[in-house]
């Protein structure tokens, strides 16, 4: 396997660091359009190089897999650029993981009623010519959507016998601290990543609607808030829809009548993303300002603190996991959350990355792991529900990550 | 009477467009660092001129007076440029207006507790100068500062025997719709002096505190909330203490127990100034963006619609006053509250500027007109309220503009 790493920021940083210690693999070449990025990321193995790429560039990408003989493509740059990376891999003859899905576009006439554009449906549209190349395009396999997937395809095989809701639970109790202990408010994820996707309009899954646009609709952002207790010590948090990849992709695999995604962003975090929006700086067109042009949206990332450098002030636990309510395999209601908790303080001892980006790194080096041993396998655009979750979940806990589930009130 | 109008922005075009229907003065000479802006204002009147000036420039405000033999320098533009206009006058041998004073600076070791460089600090230093010169530099002199001075002296020697506080108070009901008629978030003053005044330490004056630092002292931003119920309509609003001039000014000349300013700001626009602050878009220094440098505050105003533009698509009334409490010419406890309430369809209508622009530029045609009759005369740095308030008062009505007056539960 000679994997191509397109992207060297947070994410794709801590991907080079666990794949270092993992030998499925020949090769990586660890490609960004900043050059010393990438130099900065290949040191970590000898297996690594670095290269110089264009990801908005089909013939950009397709050129660097031809020039290496990549046979897998692993897409770790903004969801903005995954259609030249997924095009690019195809037309090079190469498989292809990705950790976020082609974007949404709203309904023109009704964007908080009905799903427009839905994520993932331009990479959906091309499956016919993956299939035929025989290549697989694995899409949304990072922890979420990723990980919070193979727990939806665990809990239909081994847990429920029946499902009514497939919901999708983040939160974090995570503080990021100045050199003077005082709490400061930093995004542990891209910022202009999370106004993207809380300021569109959150998807919803229903089977009984599935004669309207397959089921999927859409509501205002932050709608129905419900506080989540989240395990191992977080607590509860408000969490509210946000559109996420999970409520396209768990009921192309998996019978359930209901899928959603509530994300545990907190009153702050709301308030925060309601008041950018309300002044317009949520866009990302350019604006003229005293001689120069930017884009609003790139000017609120760039004064907060970079989330790739805090992991050294943070401190605290984050948690993926999918809340399923449903029959058990024994006739009975059942409620279950399945998890998965990473504390800030070992990762960052660990591997030297903050628990957010390690947690969403891991699962696709997992997943490029059972691919190379042929676990995996398939052709065409699939989900990581479309897989077995066992010998993921053990994989996983192999590499010092173990996932859990408990009971919850429903 | 010539005046050298410095500053034709919103405030500089509404002191034209009010100035013009007077005939106090033989000329004015409108001078704009953008020429452009200057000849648009000038138009309005015969006895107007254009000219370009660079209000940075000590030099070029001097050369600019004697070029044209002006009498009095008017100084409308933003206060981070008051010290070379004022200092540009006096050089030339001109008298001087100003509607802000020379800007405030922390305390280095308490900001919240402490006041450091106060508002007109530097311009109070060289009182001196204007004094020796037999020349006067009326600062302060808009609506507020200005003619909440003004009630300040009337209240004083006309109302109260024994003044407790001095507390201006400023609100507002101006709603702005977008094309479509939806309510929109649209400062009506400039959002970089809004976010200035707001974030800065509140000043406050205790007169029983004044063996340290003067009776000056400074609170957290948005301190000691209150709803005053304004009068004309405009109804109950949240007010909090601001930093502003009047604070500064009232207790010099008139003996009060305290001085505080609070600004009607409401609760939605309060937690924006909160988050920017949170967010460090509030910050004035450049900051790095995709390779280009902008100030994040700059940004901020850059998306907001221009305050200038607001007023056809603006409904509403603002009013600017000063709530008395103390001891009434009778002996008896007094509580009264003197106030200006402008309707934005009136000025609108009569002037063709949005109404809170025009509150603020008519009171300084008001002071020159006194001043070209010689109803005031003085020498020094003088704040309104050295003046007797009568005439002014009168002014203002026959300018169609009245005042008024009521008694407040305390």
């Amino acid at each position: 396997m000679k994997i191509l790493l397109i992207g060297a920021g947070g994410v794709g940083g801590a991907f080079a660091a666990i794949a270092a210690r993992r030998d499925f693999f020949e090769a990586i070449v660890i490609a960004d359009y900043d050059p010393v990025r990438a130099e900065k990321a290949a040191v970590a193995d000898d297996r690594f190089t670095a290269a110089q790429v264009d990801a908005s560039s089909q013939a950009s990408v397709e050129a660097l897999c031809r020039e290496h003989g990549i046979t897998h493509v692993m897409n770790a740059v903004d969801p903005v650029f995954n259609m030249p990376v997924f095009e690019g891999a195809l037309a090079a003859g190469a498989d292809y993981v990705d950790m976020a899905m082609s974007l949404s576009r709203p309904h023109p006439d009704a964007p908080y009623a009905r799903a427009g554009v839905k994520l993932g449906d331009e990479q959906f549209a091309q499956a016919g010519q993956w299939e035929q190349a025989g290549r697989l395009a694995l899409v949304g396999m990072g922890v979420e959507p990723g990980l919070s997937d193979v727990f939806a395809r665990y809990a239909a095989d081994h847990l429920f016998s029946d499902i009514d809701e497939l919901g999708t639970r983040d939160g974090a109790n995570l503080v990021v601290t100045d050199d003077d202990g005082n709490e400061i408010f930093a995004p542990s994820f891209s910022m202009w990543t999370t106004i993207e996707e809380c300021l569109n309009p959150p998807v919803i899954y229903e089977k009984a609607r599935a004669e309207v646009d397959g089921g999927w609709f859409t509501t205002p952002p932050f709608s129905e808030p419900e506080v989540f207790d989240f395990p191992e010590g977080i607590g509860p948090v408000e969490c509210v829809n946000v559109e996420h990849e999970e409520v396209l992709l768990m009921p192309r695999w998996i019978d359930c009548k209901r899928a959603t995604f509530k994300y545990g962003l907190g009153d702050e975090f709301i308030n925060i993303l309601k008041v950018l929006h309300t002044l317009g700086l949520d866009r990302t067109d350019k604006v003229r300002v005293k001689g120069v042009e930017v884009s609003p949206r790139d000017v609120v990332a760039a004064v907060l603190p970079d989330p790739a450098t805090v992991g050294p002030r943070m401190k605290g636990k984050t948690c993926a996991g999918l809340w399923v309510t449903g029959t058990g395999k024994d006739g009975e209601p059942r409620s279950t959350y399945l998890y998965h908790v990473v504390d800030n303080e070992w990762t960052m001892q660990e591997y030297g990355h903050q628990c957010v980006v390690w947690q969403t790194a891991i699962n696709p080096v997992v997943a490029l792991e059972l691919l190379a041993r042929g676990t995996w396998s398939g052709s065409g655009v699939l989900g990581p529900e479309a897989f077995d979750a066992v010998p993921f979940l053990d994989l996983l806990t192999e590499y010092g990550s173990p996932w859990g589930f408990q009971e919850v009130a429903s």
